[in-house]
């Protein structure tokens, strides 16, 4: 297989800076690192965060973002053990870490000080090559379609690892505040496949059939129910064991502390801007709950929330877009106008 | 053992009403309870609570207060096994549960929509001679010094209750808010005896060095340090794996959201009326944060508490009054005068 | 409803005597006990034993033996709460415990020192009316086939409780050592529904089919396989995270010991007489396996096996026969001529 | 710091064969290791066995031992990050690991079946310079004597680790099989500041002083009690929590079994050669117990047991020899003379 030197990606100079198309050079692998031909990437809120640069955390530039890149790998480092060319793979948000301090030794690399992170610290997935750790990328089976898996190596192992964060036991309910969304849609089949009963909250009726094809047990439409706590602890005969927060809401996540049960788990996981969450301290302990945020995987949560794909267990509805069009798809989010997950091909 | 029929009790018939020391009828044991011969009741917060009926939930009118009773078994229902007369016993804020919820069949007995609670549901140990539930009271060894060990059994519980549902390892850091006040003392020597290393917080020098006597590693002065949060953060290398918030300051309570370690726990306990804790969603998802209410502990706990204070790992600074001066020492709680811990004794 | 003075049951006088299908009275409950109109009532293995005595641990004489009985409260003790009469009722091997000692404080009461158990040391379900603790008799939900459900009271939750001993995480993969005999057959469905891949192990190819239609993804046979462990570890890529063994050969438990996989549990459930495990002390430590016992589930395992029943999950092929028949089904079962479960419809 | 081309070591070239202490060259880092100037190394029994190849896995030939080495980084690979010259830095059995298996990704690096091992199949620390992959080499504080912590770095992670698998809470009991030897001394300590109470098992009344001495607060000497079992459980009132196993007597480990308490932990550290244990099925069924190996221990568990050391909380009884003594230690050992752990200074 012959890399060529350069390359089509789409890259910004400035935060906020024109989204250029263009051809810049195939980056080099280091030593410890995979060199990845990105067939197709999804595209996530965190993307426009990164270009827009307004989370407090500053992002390299000029910079190439993407951070659900599944692909082929095609080079790599002196060091890298483990891999072979020709393998499928995976870049992740987390591209690598330090492996050495506290958090990576206890398997939480997610949490390391000295994260790298791709498309935000290091460039990503919305290039035709890109480089990747080969301790963090992950490994996708042969065989699987890389359109298709692109969006659990963030959004599929996001909600996987929220709902392991519920600590939560088979025949228990959980309730997905947000489910008919990109996040939520995958929080219900993951929810489902490890044996939960699932609460599906989201607005309207479109949402609700859809969450209940997806097999929530039940749908609550807040835009029609007269009292959303009320209700859902009444079908869940006591509130919820767990909630996933999904939902960009910040009264919605302040309301999941309500509703669910006694010595339940909120779990946090979608981040509005400057949201709080906000609890009354008197009902927290007599009921015992506990309110969790949950970042994304370690390299166990994404082998196995890929494992659940591989199986046939998660459905992702994707839309195929051409990676010279990003800037229109970014425009969309903008607007609120994206159903579902848009997946660039770098091909187009 | 002749049980008389009548006895001294502190006695009020409204909320807030007159606190009446007065002769009452000893009450009779049902079927499954014991009936105790209070020596000695420590004097709580919540009592206050009870007495006002300023908390959401009503209590029984007229009623005895006290849930910190230790004295004597002296008489029980037909019903009850494995205890025997001459039995020294404990009267607890939980006095009785359902037994079959889904809260009672995993030990969880303090969350039990039907729990019986001393001195607010319940008669309670403001008397010489009041009943208890023969599965909850507390077993107490023979020779255990019955005045010392009174506010073992609800703020020793509660506090050693905390620290468990911090789930800490050996050697990592606890920071106790609040570690002067009489909570914290006791939480301080718990942590130790459990293998935590210890900060605490609280203010002014002389609560330094009462807090350093009991075996913190460290104190913060919140009335000197520059910024407490990051006094915290250097002083535990990274901040503390967990938080006893003991105190009943508000801001003090959203504050240890900032400055718990990543993947730590924040746990709530002491009971500010109408606080609210509240947390950024961004950090306490980045960080993995954990915000947990604890309430008072099970049958388990209770047992363990007790033993590390009959080890003799735990010391409790109490003063003694006669229980005709109840009054007197709501009015000195009422006027934030006390430190440490009053212990009533029935007999005065 | 009017309840008669006397009644059928089947009993006997000393172990290994007759069994008699004979008119005994019925017995009255005790302040903390139901009586319990049993409709029908399992016939397992340990009912065999009970009534040999041989096992280490004496039962009471006379004795009406059975454990796994579903019925309707018909009475009840004055101290009962929380029931009815005409609730359904389930009679389970642990008819009451202490409910103050260190296993009962913490939810582990089959453990308790003083456990009373039906069939055994309190006479069980082999008659029309049995007596049984309020606080451990099983909670049936209105409208279930008690025939059916009848199994879930033993075999049903013990096996539950070994898979939830077995500490998996949903998509683990769990061997089930006996998987075609009547706990193997409840253990893959309860697996199944808990998220569980499962392969199931047993002989022939009868049992085969039975297995992989139940669920299990692969079957082992070992009286074909050419080499039992080899082969589970290549199916399962390194062994199965779990397995369970109520095979009562002594030899397929220590063969589990090799075959699980690093850092894996083998779970002994089945109690083939007088058999031991054996395993190598090198390979357990350096692949850090567990082997742990599990016996009869709490009153939570016991309400969430029975609500996994009640929400379909989990079918239970059964034949019913007269409580008079009783004795036949001892001598079928001795034979080990029984294949599925037996009920007993105390009616006939 | 200049570093030389050859060096002191100890090697042998055939299992079993002449150990020589030669010069050899020093040996270049890779990429991902340090290079470290080992100052002083423990002797472990591990090493007599890697000597004489008498264990099922085959050593790496010619073979410099050793696996406790303390000393200074002098160089490293391109690819290390966080570690500087002049670091303290020690050399542990796990030499390095794949960090991409699903036992890597969990923190269970100890169980990596590519797992490379100092002495074993790594050149180990019987020598001036030794190599050490950077991400598992363990972190050592500036100021710590060298020499003293030598032994922690693999009896001391060892013993720690078993007590973290036994899961005890603080305040419950463990008992050490074989608590007056090398790793039993160890545990005793470690145990202690983890909160629990200590039996200590062993023969001979001197043992019992050293044990006491430790902090155990009963000592069985076996070769005096008529019944060790019952003696354990009569003291314990019970039973140990936990069973840390680090006798070599296959009778010993197979009889903690039987003391254990319901519900508890027998852990299996010692690895006897050819050793089985052996548990009967019903009584582990019964009081459900649990038998779990342990292995090395992993990044954080080597970085606690550390902390422990370096916070003053274990000492650890060692004689100081000359590496070029360590043909006469093996000699020693192998005729079981060596008392307390020998460490070898390479300079000598």
């Amino acid at each position: 297989m012959s890399i060529p030197k350069t390359q089509k990606a789409v890259i910004f100079e400035t935060n906020g800076g024109p989204l250029k198309y263009a051809d810049i050079q195939v980056p080099k692998p280091k030593a410890n690192e995979l060199l990845i031909n990105v067939k197709y990437s999804g595209v996530c809120h965190t993307d426009l965060h990164a270009w827009k640069g307004d989370w407090p955390l500053a992002t390299k530039l000029p910079l190439v973002g993407g951070h659900e890149g599944a692909g082929v790998v095609v080079g790599m480092g002196e060091n890298v053990v483990g891999w072979e060319i020709g393998d499928y793979a995976g870049i992740k948000w987390l591209n690598g870490s330090c492996l050495s301090c506290e958090f990576c030794n206890t398997s939480n690399e997610s949490n390391c000080a000295d994260a790298d992170l791709s498309g935000y610290t290091h460039d990503g997935s919305f290039q035709q090559y890109a480089t990747a750790d080969a301790v963090q990328a992950a490994r996708i089976p042969k065989g699987v379609d890389l359109a298709q898996v692109a969006p659990i190596l963030c959004a599929g192992i996001t909600v996987y690892k929220a709902l392991k964060t519920a600590n939560l036991a088979a025949g228990q309910w959980v309730a997905i505040s947000g489910a008919g969304g990109g996040l939520g849609s995958l929080a219900i089949q993951y929810a489902k496949a490890m044996g939960y009963r699932v609460l599906g909250i989201d607005g309207g009726e479109e949402k609700g059939e859809f969450v209940k094809s997806l097999g929530a047990e039940y749908y609550v439409d807040f835009t029609k129910s007269k009292d959303v706590a009320k209700e859902i602890i009444k079908v869940t005969n006591g509130g919820p064991h767990g909630v996933i927060n999904v939902s960009v809401s910040e009264a919605a996540i302040s309301q999941s502390c309500q509703y669910v049960r006694s010595l339940g788990t909120v779990v946090l996981v979608g981040l509005p801007a400057g949201a709080k969450v906000t609890a009354p301290v008197f009902e927290s302990v007599v009921k015992s709950i506990s309110i969790r945020g949950s970042y994304v995987g370690n390299r166990a949560d994404t082998a196995e929330a890929i494992d659940f794909f591989t199986r046939g267990l998660i459905k992702c509805p994707i839309k195929i877009a051409g990676l010279s069009e990003l800037p229109k798809i970014y425009e969309l989010m903008e607007q609120g106008k994206i159903i579902g997950r848009y997946v660039v091909d770098t091909s187009k």
